[in-house]
């Protein structure tokens, strides 16, 4: 597993399990609607994960984009694909994306060489 | 056509107008961009039409909303859809995304009674 | 009751009502949690419903703002904590904030005439 | 004068005529620091206004572009000059900024009708 | 101390050094406002930090949001009260304000450690 | 050079070079847009950049700061004028911004010791 996937799942665990013995019952189940939201349904989960990923590039969030980074490979998304969700991105979101999409390639040169 | 339709849709009609005879070479170029990164690619117009509705609901653009609510209508998009387009919108963004959300149904709303 | 907390008032129940018939099980959860959020708990509602002013100024949604103004006014929040509120918005969020503060105000004075 | 810019100036100076009657000194030192920050100095007038208009934009704050613009134009900022400060906020801020440029180019037309 | 809150403080520390150094009279008037609107007033100290953290939270600051954790944790804010504030951030902020809720935790762990 | 520099211009030529073998048409397109806008026109370069550096500044993006206070420093803008800068942006974004004015001093420090 590569560098970057390797610190960002194990931050991610580490900080889940914290938040697990400490969160308040609300929170618990934000966090499940969370995971509900992007099950299968009339939409299919990669249809989801990636209007998960491109939402999280508008709004600019790292570690957002590596987690559905991670959700659109699993889910099947080709370099194609990604592309034309990297482009509208960067065109709905405006150059200030585009230190993000860097980010995001790398990622994803990670997701790949796995 | 109802009334949120129309109004929308003519003072867009009206201003894009103004903008061809005022804008520069960039904006031109920009706004073509625009075009171009929505049409059918690797990814379909109706998932790029969601891409695009999704990003402009977590961004809290009402008019990029309504323009994307047509396009996804256009595209086939159905309402149970478009349900779990706006969940995903609610969750990412917040509930500072629900006014938006409100005024979304009821654009889409017309667009059903067309 | 004042023009505006009747039109927002009523286009928020209005369309709230369209909701409950349209919307998915996760939204409402959503919407769900989003009134316990604000229940009494470890804060007061008083304090909840400040927190949720302040953070619809720096967001700058004016809807969100009429509605925890209309909340922090049943809670008892006094004109001079406002101010020391609306403050910390303008300072948090920028001079961005002001053109959101002048609507705030103004449906404060009707909150007050009722 | 033209519809926007009356509506505008007319509200605008209406409440803040009642911030004056209702702000505390924290406020109202932000308010004195809003406007002494785009004095002449090291930068003109003109620059600055330029530089607020474009901050406006790419937060998608119309009452804040509208004001912007009534500077910028005093301040002698040309149509070619504008563009190219259009052009940079579409590209910076994202397509998302596109519906704020529509208004914002009706609102400079009605200031060069004056 | 722990090794989050040295390293935050230590660079805040000097950057504010040498902000003081080289900032100009309107910054440094900006500045100190920043620090009296947080004074008790009508508000008390521990209200105003917390209207501090949530702002923090939904605007996604990492850097204020942990000035704003340990100013809480100075006020006396205790964990039960902060799980309230935190899930209030995420539901108005959105999922997007998730990982700065896991960083806002572990940097809360190092304050009760002192 | 100072180290901020090299990093920031290091990781940028390489993902930049990783962009040009992977991006398609359309990103192509946007990114050549992102350079022609900011060329010598109807406003200079020096204030473009000056445009470009005050919006990634209030939209609180630390490597679009660093990329427009390296262009900046070439252009000529100097430290009293980027004071004025810093002003506007932490006016119009407010405090939130202060985290990325630090980082920003820090790095205009760097580009001049070059």
């Amino acid at each position: 597993m590569g560098k970057l996937i390797e610190d960002f799942n194990g931050y991610r665990t580490k900080m889940n399990a914290r938040i697990s013995e400490t969160a308040n019952t609300n929170i618990k189940r934000f966090l499940a609607l969370d995971t509900t939201s992007y099950a299968d349904g009339a939409l299919s989960v990669k249809t989801k994960e990636m209007l998960g990923l491109v939402s999280s590039m508008v709004l600019r969030c790292d570690d957002c984009i590596k987690y559905h980074l991670g959700k659109c490979y699993d889910a099947g998304v080709n370099t194609d694909e990604l592309n034309e969700i990297f482009m509208i991105a960067n065109l709905v979101g405006g150059s200030i994306v585009i230190p993000h999409y860097r980010r995001a390639l790398e990622y994803w040169d990670e997701l790949q060489q796995q």
